[in-house]
């Protein structure tokens, strides 16, 4: 009950032992980012375009400019989609080229979009927002009529999803370990560094709490 | 000359002045990682996997398992790709919601995939290796001929692509500059930790030069 159906689309199929249907584990990977890569398909041709999100139990938000060509496409009915978020943690030197590897937690999440408006299209841009920025939504000036009017807001409930983890050292064959070659992992991490004032800022104005916590 | 051909397909149409199309800027942000998502359609159905990639001139280079979904799709004939690589540089707080944004580099590729074989496979195989540890290929136990069969390469030949890139402040309205909301951006970065043994490791085997460059 707490795992996503499994179908022939979201089956990890390569490495299935890697392959990770329940909820907390899509969830803590979706909550860990707030940039994705939607993929959407126009008379066949492939689109994957990075963008924000935002994600509140089984549904997930993106936003963009009413024009945009990703988003104008994707709240159409019947158009399926598919948004993945991929977070880079190592790479895995192996001895051989062969099982070199990286580690990484990912989500492909299949589901189809649909334009929101009103009350749900403003409580979905405060979820991006705070996806991005804890807090943000309740310290900054917030969308006035017109950039509503240019702004669509879609949301995709996720239908499908799968998580794919590989963690730890290099996995070698047993002949291997013998061999002169250095093996391990290099840690890679996303890092922030400390908050840059806008150049025009006020200089009476305080940091806010959302930007505080990258002090 | 030295610029992709602009078509509806590739052409940056929200705010295109973040667009460009000549080759230098896209071979440095795909010089710039190793980590691509791959977009294509299967009856309709997007799908987005993430994967490393190598590049040489105007030739993007994956690699998998042979009974991988997406290489035996994409290997096919006709079938249309899309390749993108997104680096995050930053978080642009701006004082209102409506302008908040992020710093970036990214680049989307239009091709068809096919699969090759033989010494260009190896090539490749090499290519893709070193993209991620420069160097690694000349280090590593390379792959033996069970290994290569197990393993398809496929190459993209760039038809067409574009970069997309932000930098710098917030850019508010005029009016919002009064308001007390701290704005600036907060730099985004991809870091790597020291490597990391592995537990199994010979006492006598020293670092590669690869490996190094990460102390």
């Amino acid at each position: 009950m707490d795992n996503y159906n499994i179908s022939e689309r979201n089956r990890v199929k390569r490495i299935p032992k890697r392959g990770q249907y329940d909820k907390k584990t899509v969830y803590e990977i979706l909550d860990a980012g707030f940039l994705c890569h939607v993929g959407f398909a126009i008379e066949g041709q492939p689109y994957v375009i990075p963008t924000a999100y935002g994600r509140i139990a089984d549904t997930i938000y993106i936003h963009g400019a009413s024009t945009s060509r990703m988003l104008l496409h994707l709240q159409q009915q019947h158009v399926p989609a598919c948004l993945t978020v991929t977070h880079l943690d190592g790479i895995v030197a192996a001895r051989s080229t062969f099982h070199s590897s990286m580690n990484y937690r990912s989500v492909v999440i299949f589901g189809e979009a649909s334009l929101i408006e009103g009350e749900e299209k403003m409580e979905a841009l405060a979820i991006i927002t705070n996806q991005i920025l804890k807090g943000r939504w309740e310290e900054a000036r917030l969308p006035n009529q017109t950039e509503m009017k240019a702004t669509s807001v879609l949301k995709i409930e996720i239908e499908e999803a799968s998580a794919k983890v590989r963690t730890g050292e290099p996995k070698d064959d047993e002949e291997d370990y013998v061999l002169p070659v250095w093996a391990g992992v290099i840690p890679v991490y996303q890092t922030f560094g400390k908050p840059i004032a806008d150049s025009k800022l006020f200089p009476n104005v305080d940091m806010n709490e959302s930007i505080k916590i990258f002090l």
